[in-house]
């Protein structure tokens, strides 16, 4: 099972309009399929040049790992050292904070994963997960 | 001068439907601003993982050197050990074929670069044209 | 649809016994998943120290790229300064040569790939077929 | 003194069968030689795709560093910015946690190391040196 461009697109696009609908700072966000490969972006106009990078570190992370932003960010919490090397082994592509956020099937395999970034880092996992929710899909935060 | 957001997104869905309706192979379309910086992608169903590194490099070459991919591959064609040295100069993210277009406004100052992949890189070049031109601009492949 | 560990196992088991029965140099192999990712590894006694890195690229490029080695190196050989500068795009983990062969379902799309080094090109891309046959799949060096 | 590549594949497959037999989530092991390079590999099903390169940071610090995982997380916990930036050093290939396991001789040279990644830290430890051990080495943790 895997996202379609056109799940993607409207997860994106439902990712930004629930920010700017609530008034958010300019939101960016990314799909990612099973492998941590890219499906669709899109970055609001008004956010910083490096919104990609972001997203999809947070995004990567969640893949590679198996595991959301929160549960990342509980572990850099309780041991810092270990995310910050954990970014290293994957290039620096890990970002261990709220906004990236797994999707997994009914059997619990991960079909991918959704990078927000632009706002506080809660917010950027409520909108991404406005997004998944809307293309009838469970997110994990 | 630069893309808005809803600009960057309609030169991907038109170089992607122009290759669908052409019946070419899925298209791939990364939009970057003038620092070289994505601002939307879309990657069509059925097209291998690998395609947002590709199209980035098209365009991100053409941004950083402020030639399209056709004056890249010329150079790349006359001295092939330049374009490959400046690929690593850049961290790889250079690739000198067309497919890679740059956008300038009526000064002649870049706005941005259009990279697509997929087809051939004759097609490629042809997509993101359709896609600049669709918006009012125009490509310099 | 993807490769279970046991069969990528079996895989790169066969393909080490294809080359240790044919008297050839101690191959190495490496199965990937359909994202490009490590499932399973060997290297024969007496195989040089880099031949992980090796098995990998050819295997990946094949993923990234969508096509296995023999379509590679056919535009390797066209456009060298091409093939060249998609190894920067990927970090150098494109190698252009047979050995890196590509595995889809039914439907066409990749489940994966097995990249084998160790030998000649044509005998390396032999040794990844017979494995691959082997399990039930179809080869596209 | 070296690995056989029997003895590694059978060094991952006891550590793998050890974490299913234990129930724990699927684990992933690498055995590297005393140069840090790849000798087997192998990623239990439903281990998230990232497994690789997590098992080779944690084998790959044991063996740059001459000091198992144990040890290097005692250094982290002492001193975080010291693994971090060792981390850099060796291109990201270092992880200070249990689970990256040295082998030395009956002289105290390096053999190799083992990396286990998938349940805890302590627990990847264990199933490495059940490996190990059953090989007929004495494990360095």
């Amino acid at each position: 099972m895997a996202f379609t461009l056109d799940e993607a697109q409207r997860i994106v696009s439902i990712a930004l309009n629930h920010g700017r609908d609530a008034g958010w700072n300019p939101l960016s966000a990314v799909v990612l399929d099973a492998g941590g490969h890219p499906i669709a972006f899109a970055r609001s106009d008004g956010a910083s040049p490096g919104r990609y990078a972001i997203a999809e570190a947070k995004a990567y992370g969640a893949i590679m790992l198996g595991m959301g932003g929160r549960a990342q960010m509980a572990r850099a919490e309780a041991q810092a050292y270990f995310m910050g090397t954990v970014n290293g082994v994957f290039g620096g592509k890990v970002l261990p904070v709220p906004g990236g956020v797994l999707v997994r099937d009914l059997d619990g395999a991960v079909i991918g994963a959704v990078g927000v970034t632009g706002d506080s880092s809660d917010n950027d996992a409520e909108a991404a997960c406005a997004g998944i929710t809307a293309v009838g899909y469970t997110p994990e935060p």
